[in-house]
């Protein structure tokens, strides 16, 4: 351990330790561990490092919202009164710490993570990181606002109607709320049993989705079919009207849907209504009573007292003890009033790849919210209340800033289509300059983050989900006339390979041209790419195969096998032998269209847009 | 029309009009069909199949329980004030009608599909078929009995709790419950929303799959991988104790696993107590609040009557108004409590196919429940109430006859194991001669089955599964050393093939031995087998195929394509060729192993076992 104390986990923390101390915003903790503990897990990661310990998420700094547990941390869930000290993580921390991330603190936010302002909390409401007199958003305050301040590098938030994006819009960072329990919610504090999630934060979409490749897995099961990345040319939906939006959000809200046409989407309004019925039936309706069967009991247990010892906060304790009273035939009745609305809303998206909406409507002051705790609350859940009662997955991400907010978009996919919806965040993720002391590059994470290798593969492969390697070599490459075969089956893009020396190609006559490979002991090495497949896709691929093309095994120049194409014996007769070609798309002089796809994302047509780590 | 007037469907309403007034049970029916209609519609079905129409049910008589809209019969749900008459047919009803099914009328229930009896009812206690002394079971009673007395082919039953099964055990006959959903519940009065699905009743399991395939689909889709099979030697759990069980029929369970596992099944008793533990919640916690919220607001209105006008059965009335009351917190935390017991109910049946279960525990007389109508019925549901909690599928079929009794097992599966568990049902499948007046093969309906031709597919994907046909004629043929790699992905066996006259085939040095095939001018017609495949299991088989194993596309000898092995050219040059086999199974001498399996399942082994119509 000792020759360890100056890595780089080591320098990340005593670098995020001044950082926490020159903010000088104690209300994002409600318990820092002590600096002691800090370093000598630093030291401990540093030296597995040292000794080849493969971590993927080697001493990122995480922050961990307080109702989730961490091993001898009190869980609080902002409720003193209400304090437990587990002896064991909540999976989701323990997961990532498993990959090498490092505790900071437990984080402050709205009590039993009821609202989603950031202010209702006997530990202090906590002050956006830009603009102390606004709210940070809520309910996982603290958690986005350290990233937000470059404190932690990632944080875990919860999610029930928008908690892990509210504030990840209003703070300028990254939040993805994946489809529920793919993240377990063993070890969490529930507040709405049903539709609670885990989320992370952190300030770069390629961060938060290396953390949910650790954290998520061995909960709710990746389908057979699961889409690993949208098509080249996706199809968006978005509102067509925006309610609670300010004009200049709206204009902006405009203004990003026309970059994202200009980058080859499809954007298209659809009618938002379903989707806003839905978010009404959370607090209005019956289905409300999940926050009295969560904590109620504790609730009436310290009896009337609204801001006594127990530290209870009044207008949380308002909400939820009026749960109590709604009939069980209510919220059976509002559930099936739900799935009507999903039904309908999903017609909506028929067709649509995704659904492109603002993550909040505004930014209030601390003053907007205590002068009207309960509306302005219920207008920051416009735009998130209805995933999670849909199970829908939702990557929030920057986009703009306006007059000084932070302008955020999320992009809410279908249940299981969470790595689709991570690929059109990307397209839209505009990572603004930390606030303050971390302005101009000076955001300790950078470093850290920059560490990272980016992950080669979707997330919810990291996260357990099935995919099976393809590899081609000509009309199924990346830009080439077959690939969106492969893309509408959600196959995932995963780069230029080589096969083994044992392999010969003839040019095929068929419409459109193809290559057919065969295995030789006169073989060469051919170019090709691989792409990554569900199990279903991979079978429905196969199914709609036309003669003479056959799949099987295929063995790479690293050593590693994929299924690949190959010709049968009557076809690699029937063609002209290319095989010193090497590359099927050099020698045809084909004009690999993917190239100009990448260079118009990265260069001229998307100023103000960035392709994250990946580019 | 005028000419087919003496057709088959024309007959089977004349003998199935004599029969009803023959056996005298008018309690079976609320709504029976006038003659001169009825009469009407089958020189419709005759005209239209003598017209060369394709109508896979053309001229079976379908009951239908009457919470399940017939338009223009009144939907009583078994309570006259309720009584409303609907313009448009259940969805279930449609799809039986469109194919070919004739509605006969609308049958008793326990009010409000409340109950598991069959006595609770205004229009009288629907009877044991074969002992009038004796219940029906329910609450599909009428549905169930007019089956069991030939009196319909096919009846449209419900189950929340098992009133799709339990009436199935005691009278003999075959009921499917599929997984949830699968069957669209539009157009039927709810019982507990969440849990309701529509069920069919046959006296034999062939013609309720027929019917199943129909009724299912466009509602709930198939996952992309499901099953379409069980394996060849299936692994089956049972519960380790069997409560309200009287010895007798103890006995003849363990009897019936003995037989099973003669049969080649792999049998093991399981801890069945968190099974047990959940189907108490249905009635003892607060789920029972989804009755209140289906049909409470019509008992609020009717006022405190038990008995009036409105014809309110008091048992029916007291369960319902008390579920009123429940509120909802207490129901959120049932949810929970059931979502915990199911993951343990779950891990006890890792590994296994399905479960084993006694369909009723016993069979009850009237007096018996007149004497403790709660008491009786609660345990009437012991292994029934667990099955749509858990979302899990079933088919009752009836296995032998004690004393007078019939004596019913279910086969449980997985949600969307629908397959899989009607094909272990097959194996246990034992349906007695038809009571009374149509015992001694007089029964009507047998003649109209037999009509039937068995589908040669399972009834998932004519409902809609996605099965990818996949022609093999060496070591992945039935009973052949590779067969259980396809078996163990769910594939169904559609039996032999032959391919068109265009390839050859070579012995391959593999092992185990495999014939390699390629496309060739100078080919000729081979001997094969078809499976049927869920796209994800082809992906999988297709992931894992070693070279120089390839698959593609395969033209047969009917001129229909599949996908079907090649091997490469390397190999195909490497082997002895043995085209003129034709059959790599015939002149290798192997022993076609399925075809001893099948004379076992048929013959000696198996006396008193019965494979339906597709041994």
């Amino acid at each position: 351990m000792s020759n360890a104390t100056n890595g780089p986990a080591t320098r990340r923390v005593q670098a995020a330790l001044a950082a926490i101390e020159a903010v000088d915003r104690p209300e994002i903790w409600i318990t820092l561990r002590e600096a002691d503990q800090l370093l000598a897990d630093a030291a401990e990661i540093d030296a597995a490092v040292a000794g080849g310990a493969v971590l993927p998420l080697a001493g990122l700094l995480l922050a961990v919202k307080n109702n989730v547990d961490v091993a001898g941390i009190p869980t609080t869930a902002a409720c003193p009164g209400f304090a437990y000290t587990p002896d064991k993580d909540a999976e989701a921390v323990a997961r990532l710490r498993t990959a090498g991330a490092l505790v900071l603190g437990a984080t402050n936010l709205d009590q039993f993570a009821t609202g989603l302002v950031g202010t209702r909390s006997p530990y202090g409401a906590v002050r956006d990181s830009r603009r102390p007199e606004f709210i940070s958003g809520g309910s996982s305050s603290g958690s986005a606002v350290a990233v937000a301040l470059g404190l932690a590098d990632i944080a875990i938030g919860t999610d029930t109607a928008g908690s892990g994006r509210v504030p990840a819009g209003l703070q300028g960072i990254v939040g993805i709320k994946a489809t529920l329990d793919v993240v377990s919610t063993r070890g969490v504090v529930p507040a709405c049993r049903s539709w609670d999630a885990v989320t992370i934060f952190a300030r770069h979409l390629s961060t938060a989705e290396a953390a949910m490749g650790v954290m998520a897995g061995n909960s709710r099961a990746w389908p057979a079919d699961v889409r690993l990345a949208a098509p080249e040319k996706p199809r968006v939906a978005y509102p067509d009207s925006l309610p609670a939006l300010p004009p200049e959000w709206a204009a902006e809200f405009v203004r990003q849907v026309e970059r994202l046409r200009a980058s080859g989407v499809d954007a298209e309004a659809i009618a938002f209504d379903d989707f806003l019925q839905a978010a009404r039936l959370l607090y209005d309706g019956g289905l409300v009573a999940e926050r009295y069967a969560a904590v109620g009991s504790f609730l009436v247990e310290h009896g009337g007292g609204t801001d006594g010892e127990a530290g209870i906060d009044p207008t949380v304790a308002g909400i939820v003890r009026a749960a109590g009273t709604v009939p069980a035939h209510r919220y059976v009745a509002d559930t099936a009033r739900l799935e009507e609305l999903k039904a309908k809303a999903m017609a909506r998206l028929d067709g649509f790849d995704a659904l492109l909406i603002p993550t909040a409507p505004f930014h209030p002051t601390l003053a907007e919210v205590a002068a009207d705790p309960v509306g302005v609350n219920s207008l920051m859940g416009t735009y998130t209340n209805f995933c999670n009662l849909f199970d829908l997955c939702a990557v929030a991400v920057p986009a703009a800033e306006l007059d000084g907010a932070q302008f955020g978009l999320t992009v809410v996919g279908r249940t299981f289509d969470d790595a689709v919806a991570a690929d059109i965040a990307r397209r839209i993720e505009n990572t603004p300059a930390a606030p303050g002391l971390f302005a101009a590059g000076a955001a300790p994470e950078a470093k850290s983050e920059a560490s990272q290798p980016p992950s080669s593969v979707p997330w919810p492969v990291t996260a357990g989900a099935t995919a099976v390697p393809l590899v081609v070599v000509g009309a199924h490459r990346k830009g080439q006339p077959l690939a969106p075969q492969l893309e509408e089956l959600g196959a995932f893009w995963d780069g230029p390979v080589r096969t083994a020396a044992r392999y010969r190609m003839v040019s095929l006559d068929t419409v459109p041209p193809k290559p057919g490979v065969y295995r030789s002991d006169d073989g060469a090495e051919l170019a090709g790419e691989r792409w990554l497949l569900s199990p279903a896709a991979l079978g429905r691929f196969l199914a709609a195969l036309p003669e003479p093309m056959l799949l099987g095994s295929v063995q790479l120049s690293d050593g590693s096998t994929a299924v690949g194409f190959a010709c049968d014996a009557v076809a690699a007769a029937s063609g002209e032998d290319i095989t010193a070609w090497g590359d099927w798309l050099a020698d045809r002089r084909v004009q690999p269209r993917q190239r100009t796809v990448w260079q118009d994302l990265g260069e001229a047509a998307l100023a103000g847009f960035s392709r994250g780590d990946r580019g």
